[in-house]
């Protein structure tokens, strides 16, 4: 029976506590910034009919979470939010373009799980539909920096690169040349030489890329940034970015966070094709997603802006028993001032034990009202973290705090 | 293909812009209350392994999304957040006892949809594990009310009953007394008489249940109450209060909201014997859980005191090319003040059309920056809704809006 499996399945994972409060703060953070840029929420369903994800994630398509529901339809879990996205703007015809939206749900993955890999993950991501204009990749990209720079985030370079570079060149090649980073130049001429290309012509194909000048719709968006006031450190040409993915039809960008080696931390691009997959009336669009996980473990390696919520903040004691109506009034009166507060729930336990629950559960002010408070009218404010109290009245509790 | 079927799954649904942020406004509303409760938030996997759910909602076990996955492995959606509480209680033995959380997740359920009734829908649950403490029950039922209080309820009952009432009936009783509300005495007696109870045993069940007088339980609860300043209009005694779920092992709540006709928008109650199923040690525990479709419903009827982004506040036009730069310099300057802007994405677009934008999508403030505006170092700032504009300084807008 149940109790001999009570773990999560592999690559599954709880959130307690401060996690599960600093994935909010951020979320909260990046929602501000998003709004700030006139995207709009969007929540789609966990669950989709499987034909809308198939077909549309190539090779991958094995890893999609798909089964057969009570009433005999193929279903399946999010895999990503584009392809949902792209079923939003089919369903909705009249929606007004163009259609900015911003997403931050689950999505899930059949992967092998290892570290840093899941198989439920968030995605943050940010996408405007039905606009072909420069201006619409300019605006991500100037997005995804004041969402960095909102977070706390100083030292990080978005790799701007153009698909046009790579015309001509089979799919084989350009994921060959996207591992420059990982394995060198050395490495993607082996693995080009292994796809039956000469040494003349490997040599050629890596010194075309690699010398390539940006191309004009680069300069434009360089041009269209610099207008935007984004920081020219954080954006700059790479003509050896190529992205996995094949729906990418113009430019692809690519987020690295200095001081943060696993990898890159989004990365996103104009996909003109895709939503003409799902829809009947195709949409030109561009985006950007953060990895979620990769964008919280980046954050410890910085300072970070953000502020996360603390949690409770007083633990009211009860003395005894007979003290438990003004422990009760006390612990009302204070959440009345919106302080974050606990009462102890057992009247029968001993003070030293209440004690020892705040100092567990990292509450760094106990309150403590007795006899003597009771007759002077007073509660004794004890700081746990400081190791020192004082009595005081109620209401100078929260100046104090 | 998948141009075939572009609509959501029965029973599941999109939620776009005012939507979204409306039930975003109301679970940040919520969280407050929750933390300010002393409650921590716990986030669990849409995905547990099977058998941690199976055995626990009898009957309605037949509706859990189950199905195997890649490894071979029985493996189920979230089907309530009560079971995988405990299984995180099963596996965090360290966590210090009483443990608070809170948890708004979606659920699903492969239920029959009709209106109000949806196959993944999100849950608003607080619970204490670890307490038999009446001060729990008590701090649960001032937590719910303050909850809605927060978000501008005025006029609701937790109905509030103790099972030990129920004591020695069968569950089938109990369930046809639980319809009392729908169905009335008369009908109640009819589903009782139809199990085989002569009219005089009907009736003598009938008499004790409903005039039962509190038990000892409930006024302790009541006392306590009061002492939490919780208003004594939200709570009442109804002896004929039974719930469903037969994991109930001791006071039991539901709430009722005025003018809200429905059904039921919350409910809980203690339950002392459930996590003793997935876990290893028994914990007693109590929580409250909120339908927060129905919730989001009843906030319809009434003056809600929570305030919803509003999105985009003004849209930047392009009055021409040739002045691009300036409006795209008066969006990065109106971002900076944390106004939500967006900029017109097609420089080529007459301004008419511009205009049309953001009336359709309820853009409050178009700003205008053409040759004269230029001239003057000023913009023009139009509210669509007053339809009335003012020529001002770029710095001046915030104060505008």
């Amino acid at each position: 029976m149940s109790k001999v499996q009570v773990n999560t399945p592999k690559g599954f994972r709880d959130f307690l506590g401060e996690q599960a409060r600093t994935r909010q703060a951020i979320i909260n953070s990046l929602t501000k910034v998003f709004e700030r840029f006139g995207f709009e929420p969007l929540l789609t369903p966990a669950l989709e009919y499987a034909e809308v994800l198939k077909g549309k994630y190539g090779e991958e398509e094995k890893l999609i979470y798909e089964f057969e529901d009570r009433g005999g339809r193929q279903v399946a879990l999010r895999y990503d939010q584009t392809v949902p996205l792209s079923r939003v703007v089919a369903n909705y015809p009249n929606l007004t373009k163009p259609y900015k939206r911003y997403q931050i749900q689950p999505v899930w993955r059949a992967e092998n799980p290892q570290k840093g890999r899941y198989r439920e993950f968030v995605q943050v991501d940010f996408d405007t539909v039905g606009s072909s204009s420069m201006l619409a990749d300019a605006e991500v990209i100037a997005c995804a920096a004041a969402a960095l720079e909102e977070l706390g985030f100083e030292k990080f370079t978005i790799k701007v690169n153009d698909r046009e570079i790579f015309a001509n060149l089979p799919n084989s090649v350009i994921s060959a040349i996207d591992k420059i980073d990982k394995i060198g130049r050395e490495g993607v001429a082996a693995l080009i030489k292994s796809q039956n290309y000469s040494d003349f012509q490997t040599e050629e194909i890596l010194k075309k890329i690699t010398e390539s000048t940006p191309t004009e719709k680069i300069n434009q968006l360089f041009e269209l940034l610099t207008k935007l006031k984004v920081r020219q450190d954080v954006y700059a040409f790479d003509p050896s970015l190529a992205r996995g993915l094949d729906y990418y039809t113009g430019l692809i960008f690519e987020l690295e966070i200095e001081g943060y080696e696993a990898g890159s931390v989004g990365g996103g691009g104009r996909y003109d094709k895709l939503i003409g997959l799902v829809s009947e009336n195709t949409y030109p669009a561009v985006g950007f997603s953060f990895g979620f996980d990769r964008l919280i473990e980046a954050l410890a390696t910085i300072k970070p802006k953000i502020k996360i919520p603390t949690g409770t903040q007083v633990l009211v004691t009860i003395f005894a028993p007979e003290f438990l109506e003004n422990s009760l009034e006390a612990t009302a009166f204070l959440r009345n001032q919106e302080i974050e507060t606990e009462i102890y729930l057992d009247p029968e336990t001993k003070l030293e034990k209440q004690m020892k629950y705040a100092d567990q559960k990292n509450i760094p002010y106990v309150l403590i009202i007795g006899p003597e408070e009771v007759k002077e009218r007073l509660v004794t404010l004890k700081n746990l973290r400081e190791r020192k109290q004082e009595k005081l009245k109620l209401s100078q509790v929260k100046a104090q705090i």
